[in-house]
């Protein structure tokens, strides 16, 4: 099978996730800046959210591009990745609204975390899957990017129980980490 | 006809109608995971809903893949499997709200059976058109998958009105027969 | 100009306006199949309003067929094309909510009418651009079955005023005029 | 690189980006054509919207076709475009509700000078990547365009404070100004 067609229905998928978010944006009932200032953690969980689907369609992206064939088990990895992220939208507004909530900032790390390891499961079945000469396993090599996020993650779902704003800041700190393409894939397709 | 911009049509609507369900989800009031896991039935039936969506993409990309060309009957064969899908959002909605009512469980069996019928004709179309050497009809050979989990959502929906809890087993049943790709084709392709 | 992108556009507008009717569907408060059931106006008009989105869909999609470039007017006449069928979720929304009413009914017809024209203005456009000797020119010959359509759309907005049903079967008997995808054009590419 | 995907998933963001908007019409309670008259502002302000989308759409799309390789810099400049518009449903909405009042004016004006300051970027960032021979830095020459829309934005912005009809009238203009598509470049394709 062709990837064509996977990487369709995933841009649909994932363009589709990053632009409803604006859907739960309300405007407050007083019509002032400063009225508006009030509402800023609902912008600064949409910008955030807004980020990490940007990384992660960079990511696919990167991912796809050196993929030559998919099986029935990289498209259910797929399906499994774009649940975790379908989820994100609600999440996020969850956590607009409630930013110094431990339950909220918990779950939008929890669905972050979910959807590592979604994206780690589909790297590794697309390894598996083209041999280990394929040149994605020399590139991610072991792969610290995505391990130290996974532990970043886990230490900020722990951390938001004790201290909300320092779960944040983990969530914001693998943003950062992510933020810059994946060189070692990159640097090969250039 | 080119079989392009019908799959590409079809990844769109599809993508959508797998996304927008996730606009159904409302946070609760109380801002507890406890009060969130009274919300599992919501999120349950999004689980399965989510599921079968991604069974149908995965079979409709499988079937388009050995499709060579299109009629106009294919075309609206083809519409009539979205509009049923199209619906999924709201009967699943409706079910999450009231997953021990008869009415939503049985309507949500109806809607599920009206796509299975609808991908049948779709399937049945393509056959026709493309003649009796066709691939497709060797592979599919007596299509036993398609009957039963016609007839296991009939059952479904007559449990319905006896236990919801039969009915929706049934469906999670059907689930789990389709959730591996269509091995006939696959095997084809590869 | 190629066609690819906008057609990828169009289709990504079309998918997702036949797709986002589905969200004014809102279930009734008692859950019974026989409440469901008084829904029935809601239900009929996102039939109808699936069937159009899907015949334009269709046309749009043989018309760009034959054409082999594209200028800035006809990307402006997509675009006008666009803007209209997508106020149909409102319109149908509306007419479903109020399907006796004859400003809910005419405004329907009226949504309808523009998007014919538009539809016209698009189709005359491409014809312009292609020269005299273009295939679609003799094909769509004296455009009868658009100009039957506008013509029935005026009637079906008039008669709002007086019976909502005869306006509602007027707009019923033009998609039944264009349900069978148009087959001078087909004929060619066949 | 190539700029395939990259097209494809921003054509899919325009897409729903231009068609949610509609999901913000909400029919009048009162069900009359004079009621709906009183919404004209909704309207107006929903189909200025979507002019502006359509010039996005229409001038990336000139953009890209002499795009022939895309880096890490380029996605994050074409996300960063994308974010700003992704805001229009939201800013437009509100505009449509208080469309005499300063703060929803000038945040709609502030919206659509984001955009173009991010659309800037992404043009610059694509002329930087592809040396100074590129094509693209000889059509737009000085971008007088690009430069006086920004101008007649930061004007309508201050202006939204003294009288919000002035202000409005800035924002039509420049859709004025763009809504011919790019000549400096289509020139060079046809």
């Amino acid at each position: 099978m062709k990837t064509g067609r996977l990487e369709a229905f995933s841009d649909g998928v994932l363009a589709i996730v990053i632009t409803i978010m604006v859907l739960e944006l309300k405007a407050p009932e007083e019509v002032s800046l400063e009225a508006l200032s009030h509402e800023w953690p609902i912008f600064a969980s949409y910008l955030i959210s807004f980020v990490y689907l940007g990384i992660y369609w960079n990511n696919h992206h990167h991912l796809f591009q050196i993929t030559e064939k998919v099986n029935g088990k990289i498209l259910w990895a797929n399906l499994h990745l774009l649940f975790w992220l379908s989820l994100i939208p609600f999440t996020t507004s969850w956590l607009g609204q409630h930013y110094t909530n431990s339950t909220t900032v918990s779950l939008y790390g929890f669905n972050l975390l979910m959807s590592a390891i979604a994206y780690f499961i589909l790297q590794h079945q697309i390894i598996k899957f083209h041999g280990t000469d394929f040149i994605l396993k020399k590139q991610i090599g072991k792969d610290w990017k995505g391990k130290v996020s996974t532990l970043i993650y886990i230490v900020g779902v722990c951390l938001s129980f004790l201290n909300t704003w320092f779960a944040i800041s983990c969530y914001v700190l693998v943003a950062l980490i992510w933020a810059v393409p994946d060189k070692r894939i990159e640097k090969h397709i250039l």
